[in-house]
């Protein structure tokens, strides 16, 4: 059995006490958004993840998804639970509203796509792509592409995908050979995409292929992708299927995890070229997909924070229920989760949890003050944190998570390490998270490079401004004790922060070498200024009445935290700022013999 | 392709340098051991590991076992590789000279079984259950026992394997239930037994299974177990098989890696009673077993050692093959080894090998000291080293390989997450290393309590006595340099030692809170004062000619994981003596709601 509750009470409080709730639901446009609306989209996703999409889980994974001649097959009862998923209006909560959607705000979206990534995370890379889809349509297409597309989209009749890798440009697209010919008002599009999520699905009626393809005389490098619309069946004037395209799912892949999300390689054009449409101009597709790379970024790290939390769920019930010696320091009979360190293991997974889902809540929240504030001047200061914090989201969360899912094997003993456990799964479907939507690496470059050094660190020093007047305003109360530990880690990431800006320019493999443990750096200290802000909010509400055990264990995770896990921000910060050159200065010809 | 090439300099290199191998050759009963023989064995090792072993691996992993009607079919190849081990004689290298073997000594032992390990790790467990089976009978059976099952082990058409584990009875055997009943001059044997590595097979003509299991009047707790030789086929007097016994691998477990390896569910005495023979003296079965468990340990310490290197191996391979992006600092056309994180993964899988190693081999060389020295204070000390050091072999080499095998993962991007590269399957295996023949925490749990505080931290003092003698010669010098790094963490493991000795018996669920921490401190520590060994030792080499290359590699490696693995020593001692008290006064009630 391996259930899901989803964890309301938890993202409820981080929504509120973190991700600004209240100020994201006084921005213009989010008029209906209440704490009450939101307390009650939270319960019925968390039904129907509980419910609909958990147990399908464990399933999907042992029977994986089959191709044959281009058709590709998912596990049992995947198609009636998209088809309930999207006659729920499941896929409309975060889409634009002028075509059926009900633009949520990105805060109040993210804990229902919490959920879904943590009930089934194969399953929720479906309308995550879909989403991204829709986004880029909404965002770079035309009026009569977005009316053509998006409704269908909305409804979930559609799915979307993102074309964009191909065998010999994975992190650097700037090598993408596809071909895009014109032809008439269309283009001919010829080559091969590998690593497509739901490229290929029998869950949809119609698959809109988003494919980053080259014109005839188009630049070479980034500046000469441009981005297309290739749908699976082109679509009539009136919205109705027409004509097969000539585009076939060549095969899928075998992969450690996610076995229920079909990955495609696609072929395009092997009968002339498939026909596409290009979306916004032409050269511009990087850039298009970039605009849209924060979202899919938080969108990633946040599947960190669900298989982290579903990993630590079953390894709680595991550690409540399994009784085998007699613990040190507990009562005789006592379940294994009192053994000194199955308890340090279930703290360290949920204390981290916690900084996580903050860290991501907010970023969230942040987003949509970025995008929505009238104050310029806020949208501004939102902005930057957002841009700062999503490579630390998707890189940190998702490095934690392969960490946190692997800890869960260990707290079962020999059962994690046997697949009808369920434990096992976990780490495999996490293992994917720290390579796909940008390798850890090209989160941390992205975080020293364009994030940190690009603008002198003013983003990081208004970041660190942010904390330190909390930590003033902590001063003296309980939190304040439990702050003394956050002093020395923020004033290292401060250093860190000038080393790089000093660095950079002159030495950027310098900064390239340290910027994964400055990653880590990063998400550690801000993780734990996240878990104070909670442990504050707690106390604060236990004066209003609030459950004292309640506000007890968000005390115990931060003091956990603090004590156990934020020590390990001072060997990053020994890393960043001066162990760079024994990398640098290594010819990796020399491991060769 | 998943080439293995045993890494036989790097191997002769620390059997010399750290191992002892011209100490291990003087010991009486070691007269024909000598550098060149050594070096025979692992090039004809290396060969049959290479050629015969690891092309088996990853068909094996897909494949795997199957199991009907009790009867288990291995995937295709490992039966006739079985034979060809067995009739070159490989599983009698380390097996009593008496009954065939050759009786080499540990250290040189140690080498030739992790090539096993790297080759095929699944395969290898048979020989290593079977040398196990061998061991208890040699060391505890009677002089019958062993003329009768000993020479058919050694010559490889029997196998062995260790019934331990029960489904109420993990990592508690105390709570073992299997009951032996007399009969004659034999017992009846019934009960159930989990996770019995090559419980059943298709390679050998007769398994003999060591059991555990209660007598009638046993006393209850670990001091009413005894040991007991059950075959699968009874052995006639002359050694010609007899009847079938009464057991039966009732299933075999679907589990996360290790596939070629089939794990049973045995079930003893459906029949009214499996015949079984017991070794030594009754209730003395635990005790016996405590006295394999170093020998047991390391060569599970080495299955990390093992994978890690394979991984490594692997990793490399891809990384000096696969062009992608402008590697910064390089030149353009470079492989992503160039790439600053890519060469940072990569220094960061060997340099961590390079200290297990190390720290393996010289616990092999130490044991062989203990065991043949006639110089009974060396002897002692030997053993004092060993008992101290075994559980850090075993749960840090181990902890580290999950590490290094996720790390192998990411090197290869995207191709890292699909099964058929090959880097998913060393994850995949070496996760069961951490857990079986004792977790982490009870490796971690041996050291703080039995290894460290029983004897007042006598044995942790004499081993930082040890290395810091070695500091001392080496002031001054290159390594000298290199040394400076080390002189904080080691002074910390003293405290951590001094803090263990002074709280662990007032209160042992602090210790044991601490205890993986300290287990980690331990291993950072002392792999890398055996890295500077072998940096030292490089040193001395190339004034005497060596390689440049050679001795640039490993002063490479030192220097990296002195600047960026070694600081995770500090975060540890902060752990050890300061952060006990936010787990063992946390509830994990709390975390029920």
């Amino acid at each position: 059995m391996t259930a899901y509750n989803a964890p309301i009470r938890d993202m409820l409080f981080v929504l509120r006490e973190v991700g600004g709730l209240d100020r994201v639901a006084a921005l213009p446009g989010n008029e209906e958004v209440s704490e009450d609306l939101v307390a009650a989209i939270l319960e019925e996703a968390g039904k129907f993840a509980g419910d609909v999409l958990a147990p399908l889980n464990q399933p999907g994974d042992q029977q994986g998804c089959v191709c044959k001649d281009g058709v590709v097959t998912t596990p049992d009862g995947v198609r009636q639970a998209y088809a309930a998923f999207s006659e729920n209006g499941w896929n409309a909560i975060a889409a634009p509203q002028e075509f059926g959607g009900q633009g949520l705000p990105a805060l109040v979206a993210t804990p229902v796509q919490e959920m879904w990534k943590a009930a089934n995370m194969a399953f929720s890379l479906c309308p995550m792509l879909t989403l991204g889809a829709m986004n880029a349509i909404d965002h770079h297409g035309s009026q009569a592409q977005k009316a053509l597309y998006l409704p269908n989209m909305v409804a979930g009749r559609w799915t979307g995908t993102m074309n964009l890798t191909e065998p010999q440009a994975g992190s650097d697209l700037a090598a993408v050979r596809t071909r895009a010919v014109p032809d008439g008002d269309a283009y001919r599009i010829s080559g091969t995409k590998i690593f497509i999520t739901w490229g290929e699905n029998d869950v949809a009626e119609n698959i809109i292929h988003l494919v980053l393809a080259r014109l005839p005389d188009a630049p070479p490098g980034v500046k000469g992708i441009s981005l297309f619309i290739v749908p699976k069946f082109l679509v009539n004037a009136d919205g109705s299927l027409g004509a097969r395209n000539d585009l076939v799912c060549a095969s899928i892949e075998h992969k450690l995890g996610i076995h229920a999300s079909p990955t495609a390689v696609m072929s395009f054009g092997e009968k002339g070229g498939a026909i596409g449409y290009l979306v916004g101009e032409a050269n511009r597709g990087l850039e298009y997909m970039f605009t849209m790379m924060n979202h899919a970024r938080l969108n990633v790290g946040l599947e960190g924070v669900a298989i982290s939390e579903r990993a630590y769920q079953k390894a709680l019930s595991y550690a409540m229920d399994r009784v085998q010696g007699a613990p040190l320091g507990a009562r005789a009979g006592d379940p294994i989760a009192y053994h000194p360190d199955v308890k340090r293991m279930l703290l360290d997974m949920k204390s981290r949890i916690e900084a996580m889902r903050a860290l991501a809540y907010f970023a969230a929240g942040q987003m949509d003050v970025a995008h929505l504030s009238r104050d310029a001047a806020e949208a501004r200061a939102a902005q930057a944190l957002v841009d700062l914090l999503i490579p630390v989201v998707k890189g940190w969360c998702t490095e934690s998570a392969v960490w946190i899912a692997s800890t869960g094997i260990q707290v079962h003993g020999g059962m994690g390490f046997i697949e009808e456990t369920g434990a096992a799964q976990h780490l495999r479907d996490a293992r994917i998270t720290t390579i796909y939507e940008g390798t850890t690496a090209i989160q941390a470059n992205d975080l020293v490079g364009r994030k940190i050094a690009r603008d002198g660190g003013a983003a990081a020093q208004a970041l660190i401004a942010l904390i330190e007047a909390d930590m003033r305003n902590w001063a003296g109360s309980d939190v304040g004790a439990l702050a003394k530990a956050l002093e020395t880690p923020l004033r290292h990431f401060g250093e860190a922060v000038e080393w790089i800006v000093r660095t950079h320019k002159a030495a950027p493999e310098k900064t390239a070498a340290s910027a994964v443990a400055m990653l880590h750096l990063a998400g550690l200290t801000v993780g734990y200024w996240l878990l104070l802000r909670q442990a504050a909010a707690a106390l604060k509400r236990k004066e209003a009445g609030e459950d004292p055990d309640f506000v007890k264990a968000k005390l115990a995770y931060a003091s956990y935290y603090g004590a156990q896990v934020l020590p390990q921000a001072e060997p990053c910060f020994v890393s960043v700022v001066g162990g760079s050159g024994a990398i640098t200065e290594f010819d990796p010809a020399l491991m060769i013999r």
